[in-house]
């Protein structure tokens, strides 16, 4: 982690076989473009990859970097009494789902969440800003501030990927997570939905996710100022590093809050 | 090319959306053993990846080695004089569909290939041999050797290949390729199918195709010994390159050579 230099990108793509050649011909140089504009964005360049076909369209890509020691957060260094800190909201899976089902008009689904459709739309632009945030400026600040510790957050969910975090430390610690910054109505919307999700129990898989860093106190407050001022987003304190026996635990009274897009389309606390 | 140690692998795998819950927990585990000990005979491990799910199950992967430069051959030191040398046979992916279309009892489409079932199944089985053969063994020599230029043949064909590869070349060359090293029946059969596959042309994709190279004659007898010695299997001088203006071509009256499964599983000409 902490790797904000991208050497090289593969791009996988897949046209879809119920394409016919025109609109083949249309969307997959858009779609190709796109990646590459995504990719400078990122600093780096499309050098290859692999087509092929396959009923669903596919995109996705395999980016490397060779770097020394010092240009990567190492995994394994959190100490007692680091903060933890997120640096995206969570909920992005749900909010897509649910858009997908409106698009579906799959009714029956969507009614069991309590939302109507302006608060489904609502959260899924909302997804969409957050799966497009780069972490790269994360990232950067991340060594930056020396966190002893990160990882991304993509489809064990928050809890699932702190589990595989602590277990790999060299101190024998526990995360403490005592606050969730959650896409807003995406919470009740998995309640209910019978918890399905199991959002709150922090596996929920998340799409482009954030970086959960371990990070000194006095470092973490100028960590999330800079990472602010950089992208505009809320980052979060979401708990804390103790003494322990290598478990990840989200605290019963877990402190849910709600994240919206403000009036500069920023992810903030509501 | 001429890379023979892997440091990496991730593997890209999707289940399928047709599968139950009980065919997923029987196929996915052994895909995923049989795509390890693949990565192990060819001395490297998977250390991570991504899983998704699709109408089809998809298997690939992205391997990457950071290397000192003599650890590799440039794609760009051709000489006139040189041989070209190809070390898999054509035809693989024609193969395959024939197989495919044999098993969804497609006679139609079969009709035309003037093949019979056992021919198909003989051509299918050599097509696997084929793409199961390492191209490890064929790189490493190639840097014994000393190949000037090298590239794989996979997606583009033997000449889409060769045309990549004469481009880039430092000298004014044209490659010249007057052998074309066939699975047996596949070239007639293609013929019969009104050469759909563009094979003979030098067009028809290649699976896990083999290593094109131009090498110095006297060189090209040693590698070919070496590597025939190493893998069993046999290796072509298909052509040479001359000066020229960055052309490569088929002469028009190229000679086929048949390959086929000798008594010891190897290919060799016919």
């Amino acid at each position: 982690m902490g790797v904000s230099r991208i050497d090289n990108v593969l791009m996988l793509l897949s046209t879809s076989t119920k394409f016919t050649d025109k609109q083949e011909d249309a969307v997959l140089p858009q779609i190709m473009s796109g990646f590459r504009d995504c990719c400078f964005a990122a600093g780096t360049q499309v050098r290859g990859g692999q087509t092929t076909r396959n009923p669903w369209v596919l995109l996705g890509g395999c980016a490397t970097s060779v770097l020394p020691k010092n240009e990567f957060v190492l995994p394994n260094g959190a100490k007692a009494g680091d903060l933890l800190v997120l640096t995206k909201p969570l909920g992005t899976q749900i909010a897509v789902n649910l858009n997908q089902w409106l698009d579906d008009q799959d009714m029956d689904k969507l009614k069991a969440t309590g939302m109507n459709e302006d608060e489904i739309r609502k959260g899924y632009d909302a997804a969409t800003v957050s799966m497009m945030t780069l972490n790269r400026e994360a990232s950067s600040l991340m060594r930056k501030y020396k966190a002893h510790a990160a990882t991304d957050v993509t489809g064990f969910g928050i809890l699932g990927h702190a589990q595989n975090l602590v277990k790999c430390q060299e101190d024998e610690l526990d995360f403490v997570i005592d606050k969730l910054p959650i896409l807003e109505k995406i919470a009740s919307a998995d309640d209910g939905m019978g918890r399905m999700f199991q959002l709150v129990k922090g596996y929920s898989a998340e799409t482009s996710g954030g970086l959960l860093l371990a990070i000194d106190p006095i470092e973490a407050a100028k960590y999330i100022t800079d990472l602010k001022a950089a992208n505009g987003h809320d980052i979060w304190i979401i708990g804390k590093v103790t003494a322990g026996s290598r478990k990840a635990k989200i605290v019963h009274e877990v402190q849910i809050i709600d994240v919206t897009l403000n009036e500069n389309e920023k992810l903030v606390s509501n």
